[in-house]
């Protein structure tokens, strides 16, 4: 897969996301606006082909630690490796849900554009452990304008001065600059309210020398697999409905101590970045309980100098979440370190879904998780920048996209513990006191302990 | 209430939105980030007194048709009178449903910002007949720099040229120029499966004279209640799960009807504004069967000598929702064709929900309208501009912009009928099949239907 969509660089572009999958996204959009050559909008996808295992016979899971060959190449494999261990994970623990024998299945759907990249979106529908879980993986290649190059990246505004060229204008280098993308994006919804959604996106890019310059001579800078740059980007977080501090603990316990192996820099900066990210600006509250969130992880040579800094910036270019590595990396220890996050997050999530998903609830716990869920899908709509900017996206594939959002979630109006603004309003107080008369006071005080947490995100570690 | 607006000019802004509520919301954010008197972030709200009943005490509802008063009062009037009467009705009909003689009841808060801005914000929730009804009004007043005023009215572009000042920059007349905003938004969401959910917004926008230019000289131009521009923006439309012909057919009618009364112009060019406006890119299909939709109607005078013209615009440049009246209006028949709207929407939509309310339905039919009122919440959070830019705007009340938000959604990946590319899906193909199994032949096609018309709005009338 990896091969072939090398070859078929430059000759379109396809996209799939999921919650974080960031800037794999928007760029396509530029790019369909400005490449002469792109008729997304006219040729439709391929029929999808359909299938309850994941198929890796074409990958040779060697090449991931194989530094002889292209990251481009690495990163691939191990993505659909991750894609193939968490569906059987989540596929083995929803089995051992099932007492009819006839667990609910994965759907493993491989899809091509005509115009080049391919992906295989897998979910998981109506389970008795988990309400629907979609693991995503997609490659994605094709030209970049400028405006596009500049929303690749978090850091919009230094890239292009970073890659040396003049793209587009009058007196440009080139029209436009080959890049690579390939990810995977997972979103879990369990079905007991004690067990938290979990998410983890990993993703990494290349912006490539072109062969020939716009004057027609060839490009003195190219190298075949030399990429003029590359990055990762990704994370994981959690979003529990009730609080359960030794959850919340444990994960980022375990994710800091597998970073930890690789720098003990990226844990702390990560987290912060985590937090900044998934903070529901209009609702004044985190979407989880956090986890790590990072982009623009790359060789600190870009900065010139300063050996020791991996430049990374949080599109505000806030010091919170710069990175002073402890270390200096090569591209093999930032790729253990995404590796690190993806071997992590899997077991460490699991376990903890392991842990509550037979745990007794009832329809006020129901209720509630309904409730956050709204908050779940208003962060994805509005804030969301891979669902954003993949809605945006033409030929794009929305199902695939928005599978992370919930299977089910509700909207009240100014509820008693969660409302926006309940300080200031009346109503939010009758609805309080009727609250206090009708529901047990430890459900009552169990979501004021998680609304509490989310208005103010904690150090776990 | 609209004297006091008045006098409080210049004095801060606060905003409320609902679905629709477009440019109402947007400016204030930059507003906030410019006025150096603006503490939003800082000062909360006051504490909301809440009621039952809407008071219309300090209300004169004559000065609507009083043509010596500013249009500032007479909307103002308007809009509250028009809460009032859609407030009695709905709860009206929500009283017949209750056997036990204790409906859900209308909670009336009214809410005021210290800067200045007011409303009352109206929610009925968990009733028999109608599980969400908010029904919101608002007037908001500041002073506007010239990149908020860029983003007030749907001709972006040409406003500020249109309004003749040099706002900000070296050489400014201004640093900013007061405006003045009220107006109606109403969302409603029914139980029963076939009654449909219904959306009315009726806005009026003022920008007024400065009283000083920046040099500190008298303003030559600024006459007492005389706006430097004003225009009236709104609309109304159905949101249906099972598609009732008669119902789109009355729906349409009626608004037709009466705006043929106003201007035979009117009804098809803001039926067609509407179907752009509500057309769910990523999804390729509309929110629902449609109805009016219109921006920026003011007087022909800013169209220098075009005096039939009246300028609308839809964003897009498209003629096809330029308006080309078919007589010359002023800002009392304007302020009519508002109230035709208005006055229309009420019983015509209110009508149908009387007509629906107690069809029997079953569980598949909740599991569909829950499927559509997901698409409903995706429309609002992704591309509604009042929605949209009232989440990015600080201080604004957040509970009452996302009151139209449904009180139920569910996502499904890839539905049979709805998917998203369900053409190009296999995993779609194996739900058809299933589905065709398992469900009733007529729920079936009832979707199919349904979605057939959401992908190609159709001619009512």
């Amino acid at each position: 897969m990896a091969g072939a969509a090398r070859a078929s660089l430059n000759r379109g572009l396809a996209v799939v996301g999921l919650g974080g999958a960031a800037a794999v996204t928007f760029m396509l959009q530029n790019a369909y606006n400005s490449s002469a050559d792109c008729t997304a909008e006219n040729a439709p996808n391929l029929k999808t082909t359909l299938s309850s295992t994941i198929n890796i016979e074409d990958l040779d899971p060697a090449a991931v630690s194989d530094t002889s060959k292209p990251m481009s190449e690495r990163m691939t494999t191990y993505v659909r490796l991750v894609q193939k261990k968490l569906v059987e994970s989540i596929q083995g623990l929803e089995n051992t849900g099932s007492a009819s024998g006839s667990p609910a299945q994965f759907l493993v759907e491989s899809w091509k554009r005509k115009e080049g990249g391919e992906g295989i979106s897998c979910v998981l529908q109506d389970g008795i452990i988990f309400e629907k879980a979609g693991v995503n993986v997609s490659v994605v290649y094709g030209n970049l304008p400028s405006a596009a190059i500049r929303q690749m990246s978090a850091d919009h505004d230094g890239i292009l001065q970073k890659l040396g060229y003049n793209v587009g204008g009058d007196d440009a280098d080139v029209d436009a600059l080959p890049f690579f993308a390939t990810g995977v994006s997972t979103v879990i919804h369990p079905l007991n309210p004690y067990a938290p959604t979990g998410h983890m996106n990993l993703r990494y890019f290349e912006i490539r020398h072109p062969r020939t310059l716009k004057n027609g001579q060839v490009n003195p800078r190219y190298t075949k697999n030399e990429p003029a740059a590359w990055w990762f980007g990704g994370g994981c977080d959690l979003t529990p409905n009730y609080l359960i501090p030794e959850d919340a603990r444990y994960f980022h316990e375990q994710i800091k101590s597998s970073l930890e192996m690789q720098d003990p820099a990226f844990y702390p900066a990560w987290k912060k970045w985590c937090d900044k990210y998934f903070w529901i600006v209009h609702r004044k509250e985190s979407r989880g309980v956090g986890g790590v969130f990072f982009d623009d992880l790359t060789l600190p040579s870009w900065s010139k100098g300063k050996k020791s800094f991996i430049p990374l910036y949080n599109g505000e270019k806030s010091v919170d979440t710069q990175l002073v590595g402890a270390k200096q990396h090569d591209e093999n220890t930032l790729f253990e370190a995404v590796q690190a996050v993806g071997n992590t997050f899997i077991p460490a999530y699991l376990t903890i879904v392991q842990r509550r998903k037979d745990l007794l609830f009832n329809h006020f716990n129901k209720d509630w998780q309904r409730l956050r869920r709204g908050r779940y899908a208003e962060f994805n709509l509005v804030y969301d920048r891979g669902t954003k900017f993949g809605l945006q996206t033409p030929g794009a594939r929305m199902e695939s996209i928005l599978m992370s959002l919930p299977p089910q979630a509700t909207w009240k109006y100014m509820d008693a513990i969660s409302g926006t603004g309940r300080e200031q309003s009346e109503a939010a107080t009758k609805f309080s006191i009727e609250q206090d008369r009708a529901f047990p006071p430890e459900e009552v005080e169990a979501r004021r302990k998680m609304q509490a947490t989310l208005e103010n995100p904690q150090q776990w570690v």
